[in-house]
């Protein structure tokens, strides 16, 4: 039940796929070099395998637990939180004036994977308290952020989001919560939030809780909402913390899995109203949320590969381990560790490339991240952000369903003793079933995807990045390796299965709506199967190029790839099919 | 949380799909009519929704507790059982000198998945007690049959299979468990037995195990391993019960689901030996146990179908009732139930199409089953048998994969909801993944598919199914029907995917057995697609030809089968890529 980060790998992706020398290049990213990266993850690894990693199984056994209004959290949470705090790792991707390290991105996802891998229940707090540094950042006012990102940087306070309310779920619209303006620039928060993670906690002295709301008489519906920073105790002009604030914790849920992240339902206002403060400007409060939830859906992405690399090294660890059966192939009359046996060699290879694909195409977005954010030229970050947005969803969506799959089949290696909750693969089974709810459905990434990312711009971004997909098929076709022979005619088909589609949604959106959403969830899936193919490709390209270097990982590399070509790349056509039949075919819920 | 059963589909597919009037009109089964077969299942259906169905989640809540080598079954399981037992239930299937029913298999399937769907964890009670009686029938001794067998269909007592120890699970080679000869026939078992459902409970009088041992020089391997009937208590000549046996329940499990069917571990011999009888002859245990759970991986199969039905049910339910966004294409300025929603149509009718196509698969099966057993035609007996033998290992494997994707896209449906125990769809999630490993894992099944059911004939009983697939294929093409074109081209393709890999299979296992073996679970699944697609396309033949007698019901059924077409169908050819490819693509664990 040890995790041992996968520096190695996480290290090719970031200088061979994801563009560590180009973010390096940027101003404010010197300090970015190879060189850091590699100390910075080494550490990021000791942390999560020796600190995290041990607390997770037990956590999940004597999961966060409520009591008058409190929260006590697993046993070793908040030893390690203090750890995590004071070795600064909450401010690595934060502006160095706010105390943070100004790492880009692109280093930070890489050390959000171990976290995550090593113990998401843990995790959750800190990628809750990244989302609220982000909204702050961007929409709070100077003197909010002066008075709060700080201490959220250290570790000393942390951040949630506070968005759902029992009717309202996916349907922000459906917000009730009041906010009464005081007259002195304050507001009197008062409604019931639900599922609230880390809502509550003994993690930290305080907790800075960023809630969606409605003013008196603003219009109905999402353009009626705005945000407003409530501290669970008020704080003092100098910093100090002062009365605790009218919001209490009324319970928290039992849930199927992540049992160590308290989810809570929050009462602000039973004594008069909960004191807050408007973030950005009034009714435009979806515009800073959707900033927080950009990232948080990243993050959920990254919590994907997280879990199901988790999973992975688990089930290999018992396959290597557990004798069972002879060999079919005859090459041993005793039984051997199963990891020998072909199936349990496709599950294995499966969980890995799959694994491996999702973080090509996670850490490839963030790079485009950085680049949007930091580079000096406009035009670039212009296109940067189009692909970063368009792949956001994709990360999300495509990842967190991955992982469930991969989680589940790391049950199966197991055999009987997956079902057993003492094993421990169960635990990344229960675990990994949220990562396609929170922060969005699956769904809801694919509406995005078809709406606001491929409608909107005509299929523009989508286009560049099959023209980039084909630039790839044309290396491979150059390459003499047998292995990229291999690999381009499931990427060629990939490819235009997924340029089919784009014209198919392209083409009825506005004439079969309910057809093209309908197909969403496949159009995603579909994209997500080609483009971490194509950073598979990518990456089997570069282990060819730089074989030499580290034979044992490279070749490993281009096995992998392969494997992911023959399983996953292989169903792209299948989920076209899917897409382009949606307008001909009944549905019968 | 309601469970009410498909009575009018189950009977749909029993007179329409899987032959009930052939059956019926075989010697002994004459009074299988569909009348008959009407009744049966209405007055199951009241007993599982009913009964059993309210006792589903409460017991997950409050499962089956061991205290000093007893184990108390959840709240209600008890009065349950009794009324189950009283009304006859267990008995359905088995002849009428033994106490039983002698209704045929095909009648008891759809009681069997009502059963399941009410109530997984009380129904592997059942489950078990009939493989024990099907193993005495066929291989006990005239006393032993004499004595056990009418117990156990009143249900007085119980009956369990004793496969796995701790190093042999998958591996029954690795058995170690000892039986002494004591000299007068009987004989002295000693060992350890994990994972035996219901080893221990208090629902029955006395539980009646059958245990796989060695005797004494006994070959190594499968080929020295008897069966013995070890009961909890021994049984005196007048029936009555005698001194407790030395078999002791050590502990329960704790498990990801099921909780309420309590899993034990049993110690038999620490005081001696428990008396134990032969079944069947000695060193020929395998052959007995096979009967036994060739019946269990049937009814496996069965559970799988029983539990997609189960979420489907809930996650419908839960979408007609949820109001949440406006739809997509403008109809409504509200928020309407999302049921009305695109992406939430996709899933629901997925669910249900892979569950209507898994129970046609199954009770076809259960058809052919009937056939072999009883028909008077000993060619005709033959034929039925093989066909048989080669779909259970795919009603076992692709009816329980399936059921996990079903109980996934059911939390799916719920969004945060489903993530939440109290709402009950995540005990679905839970119970459904163990039915891909029980019984004989998803590869277990794969394996015998090829080997056993596709190889061993030269390929003879798969491409006698596919002749009859282009049948369909036919009659597809020489209707008029619109859905019946639509269903034409994708049956089409995986017919001939199938073909293909059958073909490949064939051609490589003797030279590559590896990767044919490697390639055994996506041949299943694909087998599994293809063959219950090939179901869902005779129901759509069959509903376009009976409409008249019930619009709606066919009119459903009509669209369910094109659900399945664009939804499943069309992933045969992925399925397909993957085992031709096989050969050519490296794996790396």
């Amino acid at each position: 039940m040890t995790y041992q980060a996968p520096v190695k790998d996480m290290l090719f992706v970031l200088n061979h796929l994801a563009g560590l020398p180009e973010v390096a290049a940027l101003p404010g990213f010197e300090e970015a070099t190879p060189d850091t990266a590699q100390a910075v993850l080494e550490e990021s690894a000791r942390f999560a395998g020796d600190v995290l990693a041990p607390l997770n199984h037990p956590a999940d056994l004597e999961p966060s637990a409520w009591h008058d209004g409190a929260v006590a959290t697993a046993p070793g949470f908040k030893q390690a939180f203090r750890q995590y705090a004071e070795a600064g790792w909450q401010g690595m991707t934060h502006p160095v004036e706010y105390g943070g390290q100004g790492l880009p991105g692109l280093i930070g996802s890489p050390c959000s994977e171990m976290l995550n891998a090593a113990n998401l229940s843990f995790a959750l707090c800190p990628l809750l308290t990244n989302g609220a540094i982000e909204a702050l950042m961007t929409a709070g006012s100077p003197e909010l952020r002066k008075r709060y990102i700080g201490p959220m940087i250290t570790g000393q306070w942390t951040g949630t989001m506070n968005l759902t309310e029992p009717q309202a779920g996916s349907d922000l619209a459906m917000i009730r919560s009041r906010a009464q303006p005081v007259g002195d620039g304050t507001y009197r928060i008062s409604g019931t939030k639900i599922f609230i993670t880390y809502g509550e906690h003994d993690l930290a002295e305080n907790i800075v809780h960023l809630v969606l709301a409605r003013l008196p008489d603003a219009p109905e519906g999402v353009k009626g909402i705005s945000l407003f920073l409530v501290p669970k105790f008020l704080v003092n002009e100098d910093g100090t913390l002062g009365a605790r604030n009218d919001v209490q914790c009324v319970s928290i849920e039992h849930k199927l899995g992540i049992k160590a992240s308290p989810t809570a339902t929050l009462q602000f206002g039973d004594a008069g109203g909960a004191l807050g403060y408007l973030v950005g400007q009034e009714n435009r409060g979806l515009d800073a949320m959707f900033i927080m939830m950009n990232a948080a859906r990243y993050a959920v992405g990254v919590q994907g590969i997280a879990i199901a690399d988790r999973a992975y090294q688990h089930a290999l660890a018992y396959a290597a381990e557990r004798v069972q059966s002879r060999p079919v192939d005859g090459s041993s009359r005793d039984a051997v560790p199963i990891i020998q046996h072909p199936d349990v060699r496709r599950m294995l290879g499966t969980m890995r490339a799959l694994t491996e694909a999702g973080r090509a195409l996670a850490y490839v977005t963030a790079g485009h991240a950085d680049l949007a954010h930091a580079s000096p030229d406009g035009e670039a970050r212009k296109r940067h952000l189009a692909v970063q947005e368009f792949l956001v969803p994709i990360v999300k969506g495509w990842c967190t369903e991955m992982s469930i799959d991969v989680a589940s089949l790391g049950v199966q290696v197991h055999g009987g003793m997956g079902f057993i909750e003492e094993t421990g693969a169960a635990q990344y089974y229960r675990d990994a079933r949220i990562l396609t709810i929170y922060e969005g459905t699956t769904a809801i990434q694919a509406n995005d995807l078809v709406g606001r990312k491929t409608l909107r711009d005509g299929g523009a971004v989508a286009r560049a990045l099959l023209a980039e997909v084909r630039q790839t098929e044309e290396a491979l076709e150059a390459s003499a390796h047998p292995a990229a022979s291999l690999m381009l005619a499931p990427l060629r088909r990939a490819g235009s299965a997924l340029s089919d589609a784009v014209d198919f949604i392209l083409a009825n959106a506005a004439s079969h709506p309910n057809a093209v959403f309908g197909a969403a969830v496949p159009y995603l899936l579909l994209a997500g199967t080609t483009l971490a193919g194509w950073q598979m490709a990518r990456a089997l390209l570069s282990s060819v190029a730089h074989r030499g270097d580290d034979p044992a990982f490279h070749d490993a590399k281009i096995a992998t790839a392969q494997c992911y070509a023959l399983h996953k790349l292989s169903q792209a056509p299948g989920l076209a099919a899917v897409v382009l039949g949606a307008k001909d075919y009944a549905v019968q819920p």
